[in-house]
């Protein structure tokens, strides 16, 4: 009952139905990613998952990390699991061939890493880090750099991790303290990090962190960061691994979930300085650090899927099993899958994991054709409804797979409680997700403020005009199912256009306004997605099921699942709008006393 | 920060002023609880809690229990915290006089049981399940029993058990296996009893467990259930402690919380038999049982009040201590109970634990005005009030907990994610509470099934002309916090009505239309039962402001407190019953092999 089977069915119909890879095989840099080529990388990464990191992911959550003599000692078998990860080039799949990867779409990366969280989300924690890594580098550093250590990240012969976080410096990073005083062509670094993930381990030869500084003529705030990369390891002249460098992870956290991820106080400088190099520009570090923080975003968002996936994939075997309780008419006992409360339970799960599955990977096509399509123009759309959602999948996904995981305990009653059944540990694991990588909180100041009010509702306005038209098709079908989920997801766009109103029209003169409003609407964003996106799915099953297509079963429950979502998740987009509509009037009113 | 402090101002006036005190005082088993007396024993009672028990919480999670030579070993320190309960007289607080009680109305019980159950909940499981035994056993058990064994349950000398379930049997309680074997005036039982709660420790002389067995000629099904009393010592004839009975904790859980209370396997009759008395009628123990579970179901909503209100403690003191970020225009960081979504979280858990105080208060006032008002038909409206309510106290409180302690941890940003801090702790023990007792869709079924289908809505209705009538009044008022609060209120009790209109409708004729509306009924009638509640409170504000009585401060953030949850939390009442009056049809479309 602790297997993981990759759901293959489901990510196909995404992958080609929904984020539309056809197109995105249009392009000259993805013409090889043919049906066949992606048919047997997803395959391929089912296998790896079911058989090697599935069923470590138990095993990480009893052993933890320790720290001992200085270095992360991470649980039994991680360290081969990470070597078979290696040999099966999964690091390089969304690189650039140049530089050695495999060239793949990053929708493609998207599916792919679905299935390793889905799997061990502990684990995967470090490539999703180093593949962060990778991007920040190809953006931002200089020839010299990326020559020297961008290949071994791309190969996963070597990891990367993200140092931003100082005790006084969390949420607000104006306040990092790390400084990095200049030594010639590179720089000596001082200070403590913390909350950082995979720090250390044993699992490569050397470890790059990027890490956010102040030099020593920096001005005050956010503007006075700058990005260092700072190896575990230094490289003699000839690129073979020299002298250790003076950054040492010093403890552990002791954490609610995701044991199997050292989560690291790392320390800089106790012994002379740490040597590290600068990336890009001096002082501009935090919009660089943002490159590596935006892919993480989009990452943790696929967490959220990823581990929603898994806990109902428990939940639908123990419902499955566990017989308990009779049905009204019925002799005899039956299995729990037959009472309608636990069916509630899992087709809440079931709805809003297809939902997130198709916002996280039609959001990274738009980041696939932002890069790649052809035309200027529908290269400039996609970058903009890509940067629009970013915030969404990363806050959505990750509210929305507290309340999946939840229920996967919950279908479990007592047992659920029992930390050997299982259950549990998703739910602990669940919970970083709307913390790490900026809180829900912060991914919604992004919505709100860099999103919604930077182009006055434009990217917003051009996806509610998408939503309108699917909306409008499905009304048009004779389905009734279909026909539900039209009025529903109209009633839900209303609700979304008075939300997005009432920002705009408040947004820039009470100061108050945009934060009162942030959470819900990243809430009220990703609903509406989710109910659209599945309306789209439906549309596209039922022109199938017209067609004929040999695929009854999985088909017809798509449309059925999209109908659910649409009667069960889409209402609380009213209760959603309605509460940003309240303004800040009652959020702000106590005094910090009255509290 | 790990402090907490019985939240008293709120705790009298939702005593006084939504509970009625005054009324319960009217009979004459009440009229020594005047205001004074009230006053002190909740003084005395926060004290201790403060002192004593809070103290204990983060220990007994980190310790957890153990099993030692047959027995169980609780944390360090709790033996003597449950001495100093026991000299403190509060086990006897709600029970009759003629047994040594001390005869306070259930209502106090209820506020005084918050209490303990925010300071430590591991803790306080093991007074609660004693008075569901002194319950069910001044109801049901022969003289004979009472007289053997009442006393000392009341004065906490010893304490008390609740045995149901089984491996097979959990919701399903028809499946109980354990035997009873009659011999003589006593019975002799044989089997294994999994999740009992304090099934042993070492702080009394004595544990009596409440166990659910089968007789050798007991029908099949929940009708040939019967109840025993088996003592972990047997008595002598004097009174006094005698041989060891035949009843044994085989082991504790590992669990995801509430580490301070062992949840035991119990094992009967491994060697020769466990001694057993019968209380009540054969095969009658099942209903028996329910006066315990009903106990115990008010018990387990006040959980979900307090372990909201200790989380929200906590998230307060960090949010006022915390510097991080500035606010627009504002020179210098702030403390970050300064920004809007801070505030909008700390706003949700407050307006919520009063919301949830003000249920649970008011809704044990009606099983003391149930049993006690001098008027047969107040009696029974109260107590036809009481059983409806009951189901929502503990659906509705339980679910919403998870979502407070959730954003307790929030408040906490990356520390939160960190056991050391303590937030999580709350998160991990809440989130048994829609778990134990019966799961929230056990409760749904009781509030659809016994309390809403079998009246035909009756006592509904006249709830809901409550409800009315305090929207009316608030709509009446020149104050605009209170005119919102009408406006919300009046469109949530539309949407309470329409969903039960659909039920009544429905629930007969299609077997799938109860199950499929019940959890959203809990909610659904929770959430409008916590408006309804604080509209009503607002009302006392207002008018106690109006009459100038000197507690501004918290009269003030009472109204404002009542408006947010108008405006954040009632509108979700629409979202609930457009689930409810979708229907079963997307819920059980699926076959089995289609999840």
């Amino acid at each position: 009952m602790n297997d993981y089977r990759a759901p293959l069915h489901d990510i196909r119909f995404n992958l080609e139905e929904l984020a539309g890879l056809a197109e995105i095989r249009k392009s000259a840099r993805f013409q090889d990613a043919t049906p066949d080529v992606v048919n047997s990388v997803l395959e391929e990464a089912g296998r790896l998952a079911a058989e090697v990191l599935a069923p470590l992911n138990r095993i990480g959550d009893r052993t933890g990390n320790r720290v001992v003599d200085r270095a992360v000692v991470p649980p039994e078998g991680f360290k081969s699991a990470y070597q078979a990860f290696v040999d099966g080039g999964w690091p390089a799949l969304p690189f650039a061939p140049e530089r050695g990867g495999q060239g793949l779409p990053e929708t493609v990366s998207c599916a792919v890493n679905e299935i390793w969280q889905s799997a061990n989300m502990a684990f995967a924690l470090c490539p999703m880090l180093t593949e962060g890594t990778v991007v920040a580098l190809e953006q931002h550093a200089s020839e010299v750099i990326k020559d020297r250590f961008l290949a071994k990240l791309i190969s996963g012969e070597w990891t990367g991790t993200m140092n931003l976080t100082e005790p006084q410096a969390g949420s607000d990073l104006a306040a990092v303290k790390t400084r990095a005083e200049p030594r010639g062509d590179h720089y000596l670094l001082f200070g403590q990090k913390i909350f950082i993930t995979w720090g250390d381990h044993d699992f490569t030869d050397n470890i790059l962190h990027m890490v956010l500084a102040r030099l020593p003529d920096a001005p005050p705030g956010v503007k006075g960061i700058s990005l260092f990369l700072v190896p575990k390891f230094l490289l003699n002249p000839d690129g073979t691994r020299g002298t250790r460098n003076d950054v040492f992870p010093v403890s552990v956290e002791h954490k609610l979930g995701i044991h199997g991820s050292p989560t690291c106080v790392m320390s800089y400088g106790d012994n002379g300085g740490a040597t590290g190099f600068l990336v890009g520009e001096p002082h501009n570090g935090l919009a660089l650090m943002f490159t590596m923080m935006n892919h993480a975003r989009i990452a943790v968002g696929i967490q959220g899927l990823s581990i929603s996936e898994r806990a109902y994939q428990k939940a639908r075997s123990y419902a499955r099993e566990r017989v308990q309780g009779q049905i009204a008419g019925d002799m005899g006992r039956v299995t729990i899958i037959h009472h309608a409360d636990v069916r509630r339970m899992l087709m809440l799960m079931k709805s809003g994991i297809e939902a997130m599955r198709a916002l996280c990977y039609v959001t990274t096509a738009s980041l696939d054709l932002g890069h790649h399509a052809a035309n200027a123009a529908i290269r400039t759309h996609h970058l903009d409804r890509f940067s629009l959602l970013t915030p969404v999948v990363k806050g959505w996904c990750s509210e929305l797979a507290q309340e999946l995981t939840y229920l996967g305990v919950q279908v479990h009653g007592g047992m659920g409680f029992i930390e050997e059944t299982g259950a549990a540990q998703h739910y602990r694991d669940a919970r970083i997700l709307t913390i790490y990588e900026g809180t829900t909180g912060i991914q919604a100041n992004d919505l709100i403020g860099r999103k919604l009010l930077r182009d006055d509702g434009k990217a917003m306005a051009e996806l509610v005009i998408d939503m309108r038209t699917d909306a409008l098709a499905a009304g048009k079908s004779t389905d009734t199912d279909l026909q539900t989920m039209a009025t529903r997801l109209s009633t839900a766009v209303t609700a979304l256009e008075q939300a997005v109103d009432w920002l705009l029209t408040h947004g820039k003169q009470d100061a108050g306004a945009p934060g009162s409003a942030a959470v819900n609407m990243v809430m009220l964003v990703g609903t509406v997605c989710g109910g659209w996106l599945l309306t789209r799915a439906a549309l596209t099953a039922r022109s199938r099921l017209d067609a004929g297509v040999p695929d009854q079963d999985y088909l017809s429950a798509k449309i059925k699942t999209a109908r659910f979502f649409a009667e069960h998740f889409l209402p609380r987009a009213q209760a959603q709008s309605q509460a940003i509509c309240a303004g800040p009037g009652a959020i702000m009113a106590l005094t910090e006393t009255q509290f």
